[in-house]
């Protein structure tokens, strides 16, 4: 058994070994490229090399890409990272002048560009996956438009919602998490190259040229800042924590809502698997995955903050590992969106256990209070009345509708015959202000949230 | 020496010490009562209650805020959080009818609205903090501007720059972080009065009355999440998150720069202590301690991502743990940027050490391949020329003002007497592009940071 | 309302407000004058100070630790430390002698004593409140011997299983977690006076007196690394964390078994409150805010790796951030394990309710088809005949107990009369191999585990 | 450029895709056949199969182990894990016989017994590659053996210590890192197989047999617990975290002496790499990457602390994230303590250098004042006379060897001729108590470290 656990990294003990950020950093293959072809346009616009060599510099870069494109790229991990690999190739194929590529340019002026552009991508895709998500949960609440359920406070019944408002309530944390990304693209959205290794180069670049080329909305003000700031990593991340413990609220609901007890929902097979034993359950995997990866989202913000403690200025080696966590949260959130999207829109609904559960319970209490207010009893003192009131009920094993108007009016005078008008479906009603559960505000609401996502196109 | 574990929480070994929060929630008793005179208003407004029932009440509660600030208010556990505390006080003063202002409300919506009106302060005061921190940065930068030292890459010196850009890249932080946490308020600027328990309120509330007293910007638009979002903690604690990275970073430049060895500052007295065993040490401590916070903000941030994982919703006790990572984590940062802003401002700096150490161990050697490089040698190969010359002249402990120009040819043909012109200085003025460090562009920086602060008035 | 947040700290801005640790570190007083006294008394013995000194030292010491415990002690801040404030008010006591107290002694080895102490009463009334909880798990365990419920995995209804088994599992648990802290104690039971500052002390002092006189099994080994080392304030934190974890597991489960979804047991009132709106509900409060509480023993691990992350050695200011967040661990840890021994001790489970959910979802099914592989058929060849049959049983809404032999036999030729004698309770029994949940395995179970709490006496 | 972002996992959107764990557990199947041939093992010994069928199984198992060694064996994503994918394989090979290798066991059980499997040896090298960098530690001291440096607190010259004294700090931290992953093997080294998926198995199995067959201590004592505790995970990757810090001190104080400040020690070339731009620079590459990989284990731990939280018993689909995050601590752990090993093994000290900084900066001020409190000041007292006597020679510009006897008595009578015998070598030597600096007390502590380090053969 002992060749499992070294047949991994550990063949190669060198230092290089260690170093290398190829295998990860490949994938930026297509920022570095774009990169290299904006620099060398703009070093020849401002005639520090000349236009043939631009020429030759790009056309190669170009045929480098396709090269990778099509899988006949070799990339060597001697080479350390993707910007060798590329030079290396550009050297090979155009010879010599592939060495005026990087003329006012450094590695680390580079690293944050193609870093920059990924993260913009990102951001920008993420977006979109939030949209799509929001589009799914609307799709679910406006199919199931007076599905009324018991909303829970300390996971115990408290009041009757709509299934529509509940799904709403997610949709303002996506809506929130879509601003949140948002911010951070302001962060990434400034293009970082003719700071050279920190100091500025000493050519006479066009920064803003560059900037426009590659579709940034400005350039860095300081060079030390610009090679050694990686701000908007963190600020991805921590937008992504943020969203997968939104997304890990509602996973938890989800296995709470298909468990056999509960029983609100049930979730399409594409979205569960059988258990190997026992063949008749329909574990809710997917909701599963997604609540625990978000631990992983959690771990690598922890990483990079980290990584990034106490570094001087300007750049040091450590930031290699601003990377992987970040490819990695990247690759766990866009798939974890898609999937709870695609969940909850094959989500079948149990409207009929659900309007049972709302009702079950006492859950009305708070609206035979809320009665009594309104004939003038104190809030407090109503709260009272209606919890004596309760404990005789559930002794006698009754419910609201059950007891008789003396027995009511046993604990308070106050009480008529219209207390018999209150239900769950009154108790909806009643919610009526903004942000409340009143059927016509949730559709008032359904209607705002469905401009938003259409107002993002798609 | 068993005294000394047990001496705290835990005499009180009942449940009702372990949730109580009046410990720390007892802060809040400013924004509970501010919250309670508006709703008190608008519900009199409503005619949900009589208008003397609401005057009593106001005059109650302002009379139990005296009381606080007198600190003659006695704060009862057993009555576990400031809500209860505050409105025992209001039946102790007012009788029956302070029973009237929990009508329409929640505790759960009363909790919200209190954090976010206290996170509204906590984010201006920030803000306000960051920019006094920037005029540190800027006043230092500014008596100091000729002052030209390495820049280090790797902690190795690798080019010469101006003090005053060095301290500028921080500022760049900085603003980043002014703008981060307006973010943050954007998602704290939501008033949740209304949402009651989680359903909304059965009363014909005006919830943008209430905005507009307390002086939000918006009204939440669902009641569910409205009492289950923390976001805005979050966003918070991620923000300080970042910006305690940024301090710890010019906090180990601090320590490096005031050891005997870089020698480069001289720590103010207020900011350093000596030790009880070595009279003669003058040790960083502000800056190791703000170094050294950087891990419980980190660490609160973790907090609350860890406890908000997979809640249902709506609100559940969990989330009083929204409380002691936040005040913490303003207690931890506000101090932290004044202690930070003070040790800047009293800094001393010594100019000739650091233009020593810029001008020592062949910092000017990319400025040797620029130079080579304008002379028509393709960059890989000025670099590859510009080693092997560095390597002959540490070989022979000359610097490169004591080689010979023969010397210099031997490597290649290209130089001429100009090569003796490149100096720390040269070095500085050819680094001149936008955010490069020729003088010329550090003084527009500074002009431009300090229109920044100016406009933030103060 | 601007009177709240700058209501603490933030009065007094001076450096030395910042740097000051006697808030915090004072719970150390008992520690602090134990290590002294036991400093003074080796000190004389060595003949470094004289007898008489050591005893006016000694007794000093003995009445300012009165003065503290009676509440006389005035504390001053600008004392910094608790170290300093004993030491001031020595002098004031007995003169110019109580300088003799910190020869060969540094406030380095000094606080690095403290806090030894300080983590080995911790650790050892950890350890017993783990045995409590443990000892609370067994009586509810053995009070309810019988009760069957169903397993669950995915939260889907899985196998029957005993309850008792089921609090074995958290048995389990709370083991390895006793285990853990006794490990820590090993690191943390080392004695470090003798380290000097740094290097050693240059006076004979005898190590090992000092550690027998204060109860330790070892002297530290490395001078550098006694007043450098927190690993035993890491470890326990990180036991802590995966004792939350486990509690968390537990007061998950609490929750969801008091739902009204589950209802297999009912909380003391003691563990819940009512809601402030809802007059019926029964919220586990005590068992959410214990699962919260999970967040806040996580980040104050992961505090104070980012605390010690990249230190140089020896001692720096930034390990002054050691205490609070370990203090704030010991006063959550602690009234949590008994707060959850109170929880599960008052337990009252629902046996009833418990058995008709073991018995549901054809839970089953994993033994009828062990049933068929006892018979000879393969083991996934049994599992695909069960999946049919539930699919089955499923459609014509019938339990296994109800389908008649023929239907049986139409999925397979081997089934017999005797199938219907596989009931939950012939399902318990048959998972009869050390760790199942046949009864008599849990019965043993169970003698064992109460063998292991009675060795741990109390 | 929008190839570059979706080009990973993102092209199979199905939820299959989403929860397959193949590429990354696909490392298990050593441990998954050797698991799997031992329990087929079992079931024949138990004559639960046949002993023909047991055979077939296993050479079915065997070739297929070859078949992944010699790269033939191809993996499917639709078959979701490593079990399955051997699985179906196994019935490729042998047919409907193949089923019976399940019998009796669950996936739950048998990816709780390949984890440990992996676990226990994953321990087992990094014990070993703890002790190889133990042993870089002891050759690199003992070459070094009279090599005097300063010792540092707050990164000020605080006392002269021998370099092979502050190695050996390393070597106790690598010490107790060693003790930490022992414990954690104790809870790695239980056997889980016979739990099934939470109940225990029906079938009279031998899991003592399988205990000892596959190399384990102890059978977990239930079966609930056997399928739902990581602890050893988070106990691996918690003892991780704590070497990682270790280590990332010894990076930081490497790239602080490999400084043009600091300039104590050189780097070979192996663990540097030189700049792009800047030819002469020799970047600590390694020693920075050490310290940044910190982020990434403290992050995982975070991680796998967070999935943990709160999981209702027993097996649920989050617990799949307990093995990536570990991975990754292997393969960053292992790699990092060889590159530590190397780095250290091959740095050259400049011993000069080292003794000129241990002798600046009145570091030997604290043995002036011990001088004085032996010739009978109390220690207060002595400290301020040498904080005054160091004022004065500062002004001066004097060392301690530059001042006359007279400016010595000026500030205390006491002092004599013998006062010049305090130097940098009398000041080590006088720290001669165990742990302290004094050459034969270095001498010892080191000949102790090697008795440790060759007790465990190597």
């Amino acid at each position: 058994m002992n060749e499992a656990l070294p047949s991994r990294k550990r063949g190669d003990k060198s230092a290089a070994a260690f170093t290398a950020s190829i295998p990860f950093d490949r994938r930026l293959y297509g920022q570095d490229i774009a990169g290299s072809i904006a620099h060398a346009k703009m070093l020849s616009r401002q005639g520090i090399i000349a236009e043939k060599e631009a020429e030759l510099i790009i056309m190669g870069l170009i045929s480098i890409r396709e090269e990778i494109e099509k899988g006949e790229f070799s990339f060597r991990t001697e080479l350390e990272d993707i910007h060798m690999n590329i030079e290396a190739r550009l050297f090979d194929k155009i010879g010599e002048v592939a060495g005026k590529l990087h003329t006012a340019r450094s590695r680390n002026d580079q690293v944050a560009l193609d870093l920059r552009l990924y993260a913009k991508e990102a951001i920008s895709q993420t977006i979109e996956a939030l949209v799509g998500f929001q589009r799914a949960l609307l799709d679910l609440a406006e199919a199931n438009k007076d599905v009324v359920m018991p909303g829970y406070t300390h996971l115990q019944r408290a009041q009757p919602v709509l299934l529509a408002h509940h799904l709403l309530a997610y949709f303002e944390m996506a809506q929130r998490d879509v601003e949140r990304f948002g911010h951070c693209l302001e962060h990434a959205d400034i293009m970082p190259l003719g700071s050279g290794a920190l100091a500025g180069v000493a050519y006479p670049v066009d920064r803003s040229f560059l900037a426009q080329e590659l579709g940034f909305a400005r350039i860095s003000a300081n060079s030390l800042d610009a090679v050694s700031d990686r701000d908007f990593v963190i600020e991805f991340q921590a937008a992504s924590a943020v969203t997968m413990m939104h997304l890990s609220r509602l996973a938890e609901e989800t296995v709470l809502w298909s468990s056999a007890e509960f029983g609100l929902v049930e979730l399409d097979q594409a979205y569960t698997t059988g258990s190997s034993i026992m063949p008749q359950k329909r574990n809710p995997d997917v909701a599963e995955l997604v609540r625990g990866k978000t631990g992983r989202v959690y771990g690598s913000l922890m990483g990079i903050l980290t990584t990034m403690k106490a570094l001087p200025l300007a750049y040091n080696r450590d930031m290699q590992e601003d990377k992987e966590g970040f490819f990695d949260t990247v690759d766990t959130l866009l798939p974890s969106l898609e999937a709870m999207a695609g969940m909850v829109r094959t989500l079948k609904v149990n409207a009929e256990r659900a309007r049972q559960a709302a009702g079950g319970d006492y859950v009305l209490a708070t609206d035979i209070a809320d009665y009594l207010v309104k004939k003038g009893t104190p809030f407090r003192e109503a709260h009272r009345v209606v919890g004596k009131l309760v404990g005789y009920a559930l002794e006698q094993g009754k419910t609201f509708q059950q007891l008789s108007l003396s027995e009511y009016r046993s604990f308070c005078p106050l009480f008529e015959d219209d207390v018999y008008a209150i239900t769950v479906d009154s108790s909806l009603r009643a919610r009526d202000e903004p942000g409340g559960t009143a059927p016509q505000q949730v559709e008032m609401a359904l209607k705002r949230a469905r401009e938003i996502v259409e107002a993002k196109g798609g």
